[in-house]
């Protein structure tokens, strides 16, 4: 008797669900939910008021996680035809850290009429990125007491993180913050919506808001010293209970049964991140191995048996990405963004016209043409750094830098430069990971990036000098929320023991291998050195430009509004 | 009874010839020839062969040049009306360094049919940038001899120049070299085909082949040092006899009278360069006042009583811009070509839609934008080396930079950018120039891109500190040229004694002055020491990442062919 799981992956713009085989991984059928209010960037989506949003802020309607769960998986049921009765499990991904203010029963502060005009009531994104003043105050504060956890975060924490959040909505709404009962991921609050039961997954709580396994949270001093009103944070509006990642959250309520078409009761795991669980859905369950998921933006996750401080990675976890592991996770916060920044603002209409008359995607056509080109012959170099540097540098007001064009320089020479960039990008996290004894023998990649270019998995593949592998499913976060609803469901019901044991009959790679071509790996050994000269200068405080054209920028701004 | 001059302006693309009036400078007519075979840098304009040419190479048609006078002067006489009894004298300007060889009568040797396949027997154009390696050995020779002349270029001279053309051809094509009885600048060969007279103009002399009033040309021992076979080149195929400016080169010949509808024995001026001829065309016969001659590139000229070695300027010459002073010149490789790379390379459709759907050119269009945005707003800092950097570091191999791009940046910010990179370079020129004893208190600029865009002459105002005005002329230099015309007549035709006295009666300026803005400039201030720091640290070899650059992008080029 066949039985099926059901993954729901929570992203930027939309929610999407898999239907999934449990035998062997297959996928019987995907649906999406384009948000309806999408990204929240410039002003909330309320009908009778106009609340504009200052720059970088990014929020979400919670709403939109629901109608996710009452759009998609009454599609996939339908769409495979199977028995909501041979569905053990569910399982969810989301992106991190996106949080919200809640009531005790879990009402978002969004939707009080009293609040709803509040920008600080609603969902703040990930990349919501107006918490950095909190962010620095986090870090200097963590500096100054010598806080231990600091290092395993590379030195450095971002404004996108749990506490930034928090603090900025301490300081900007304290009204928000004082009615908010429950400070909490998304990703948690979907499965407090599907079960009735709050829980905390250790994933975000580990990568996102500083708790470890051994250690808990930062203790209370620290978050007084921060500021007095939140000393008591976790106690007041927290968990110090994490789940165990594999567990079973609880069961689907009525309510979200109905929301679904699912039964009752169907197991629900607790919750995780979309990066992580995309990791044994790539086959990795070992170390060595580094996942990387490559679409708007970069994730770049590897196991190791033992603890190593590595600056500047975005963190490390034990028990974070798979159990028995420390998880070693960074990040390039520019990837697809870039080749879309470049797309939308520096191509010209020959470009665009010959994609539209041959009836091809855009990038499609810059990425014929520059694979004509051999490493070296654009003669460029760039920084990928359009939206700062994550990993290794952590430095959000970093700015991008391209050398060496001259009046002979295309277009499809510049985006083969700025992809290029990305990769050097990633060997410098390769090697940060490697000089602090984490090895990473080959990539196993994911996401949008990965299945549509093989020019930038070659490029990946020459610049870093090791393999380049396809994960097998191209919805690996789905597939792998589907394979933690099937752990959650347990052997008795048909599902699996371990995380493990499910990678092994679920997940597999594509035939596909990026093997590294050594002659182009000669040449960008080359152009690597330049590219790190240049990205030490510019970014370990010998040259500050990138600090002053920012500032001047934003007094210009400041002038001018 | 009124007098007439004529100016025939030889440019990279085109002749243009203006009959002025004498007494005022009034342009009664003007027309243009686009040269039937342009500018020359792919393959041979040959029926029954296929040439092509090396990179680099940039070369001319001379018959295109006796075209010019066939098409343009009659062209003139006939739109004006005016008595070609009435015309008094005539003058041409012409690029420089634009040479060629030619036989004892002044056949071009890409006129010889057994010559004529051979790239080297055509003209080569100033911009042929293909005798590096040549100017390379010429510095080096130099600086090891210690010869007195080379501190006067700025140091080092430009594979532009004379000698490095001339060497190029004597060692890629010693035949050719062999044959040529003269080697000349097209500006005396068109003066030559006008007069039957082989006059060499001093300053093509003076700024492009080392040559001066006191001194005269460089040794024969250091001509031997390059090449035995070079050690008489001057005796033997140039000469030593250099005309003085303003003199009457000869009269017309029958045959060129028919050429032009003029009558036979009119004045024609010794010949000049267009830069140089824009100086007095622009009312600067004193000190303190530059040219800037913006075009696609930009050449600055100015006056002093007295000799200063200036670091990285093109070179000084006495007497070589006008009589009496010492003549600073210098230049900036990518000005109007910036703007032209941008717009070809880089301008996303929506804006070229735009512009077409309101009717006007995309660089008004991009200005439009750009103007809105205030100093320092765009967040972007560039270095203007998309094709070298002339003064004052004088190194065709150094590339573009542009830096501070976010995902937010737009194309207009990018072109202001640019605008601002190639303002920067004019003040690091001024700078130098100051700093070493000249003194520049205000800019008059002429030439297309100073009469199409305010924006960009506010700019350079705001950013050099100091004001700009206009060029009465949008000819200066053809109407430099007939000012020089109606001094080779002299006045006893009704002409001028001298070219201040000509100045005076026939140049002006426009009423518009672009005067700084102390706050633009107190910002542009701050970016300019960012500039200069990028600039010394990229220009200056302590970062000679653009030079791997351009190594790794000929060797993969190599690799290819």
């Amino acid at each position: 008797m066949s039985r099926y799981a059901i993954g729901v992956d929570f992203g930027s713009e939309s929610g999407r669900a898999v239907l999934v085989d449990v035998a062997d991984g297959t996928q019987l059928a995907t649906a999406v939910y384009p948000y309806s209010n999408g990204v929240i960037d410039e002003r909330l989506p309320l009908p009778d008021r106009d609340v504009t949003l200052p720059p970088d802020w990014a929020l979400q309607d919670p709403e939109d996680y629901v109608r996710t769960f009452q759009a998609t998986v009454p599609a996939v049921l339908r769409d495979s035809g199977v028995d909501p009765s041979d569905v053990i499990g569910l399982g969810i991904d989301f992106t991190a850290c996106t949080m919200l203010p809640v009531t005790a029963d879990g009402t978002p502060l969004a939707l009080l009429p009293e609040l709803r005009a509040n920008p600080h009531a609603w969902v703040k994104l990930w990349k919501h990125h107006a918490a950095q003043p909190e962010a620095d105050r986090i870090n200097e504060t963590a500096s100054r007491l010598g806080e231990g956890w600091l290092p395993k975060y590379g030195g450095k924490i971002s404004s996108e993180w749990f506490f930034s959040k928090a603090l900025q909505i301490l300081e900007e709404a304290p009204d928000v913050y004082a009615r908010a009962d429950r400070l909490i991921e998304a990703a948690d609050w979907v499965v407090w919506r599907l079960t009735g039961v709050e829980t905390r997954n250790p994933t975000t709580a580990g990568y996102k808001a500083m708790w470890s396994k051994r250690e808990g949270f930062p203790e209370r001093a620290y978050f007084e010293a921060l500021d007095p009103r939140l000393a008591d944070v976790v106690d007041q509006k927290m968990s110090r209970e994490i789940a165990v990642m594999g567990d079973r959250a609880g069961g689907l309520t009525d309510e979200a049964a109905a929301w679904t078409g699912l039964r009752p009761g169907t197991a629900v795991a607790v919750a995780n991140v979309d990066a992580h669980v995309a990791v044994p859905a790539s086959t990795v369950i070992e170390a060595g191995r580094m996942v990387a998921i490559m679409g708007t933006s970069t994730c770049h996750m590897v196991l190791a048996p033992d603890e190593h401080l590595v600056p500047g990675i975005c963190g490390y976890v034990e028990d974070g990405i798979l159990p028995g592991f420390f998880g070693y996770e960074a990040g390039q916060s520019c990837v697809g963004d870039h080749f879309a920044w470049f797309v939308e603002h520096a191509v010209p209409e020959r470009y665009t016209n010959e994609a539209r008359e041959r009836g091809i995607d855009i990038h499609a056509l810059l990425q014929e043409h520059a694979a004509r080109l051999t490493p070296g012959e654009s003669g460029l170099l760039a920084l990928d750094w359009w939206n700062g540097n994550r990993s290794v540098l952590v430095d959000v007001e970093l700015g991008g830098l391209l050398i060496g064009a001259t009046l002979a320089t295309t277009a499809p020479e510049i985006y083969r430069a700025l992809v290029e960039a990305t990769a050097y990008g990633t060997r410098v996290i390769i090697e940060a990971l490697e000089t602090n004894g984490v090895p990473v023998n080959e990539v196993i990649a994911a996401g949008g990036l990965a299945d549509k270019s093989p020019l930038i998995m070659q490029i990946y593949a020459d610049v870093t000098g090791r393999p380049f592998k396809l994960s097998g499913s191209d919805q690996a976060p789905a597939l792998g929320s589907a394979m933690f609803g099937a752990v959650a469901a347990g052997p008795e019901a048909g599902g699996f023991a371990s995380i493990e044991d499910a990678s092994r009959a679920m997940a597999r790679l594509k035939d596909l291998v990026y093997e590294p071509n050594p002659e182009a790996t000669r040449v960008y050994d080359v152009l690597f050195r330049e590219y790190v000269r240049l990205h030490d200068y510019f970014g370990r405080g010998e040259n500050n430009v990138m600090k002053t054209l920012r500032g001047l920028r934003a007094s210009a701004r400041d002038d001018g509004a």
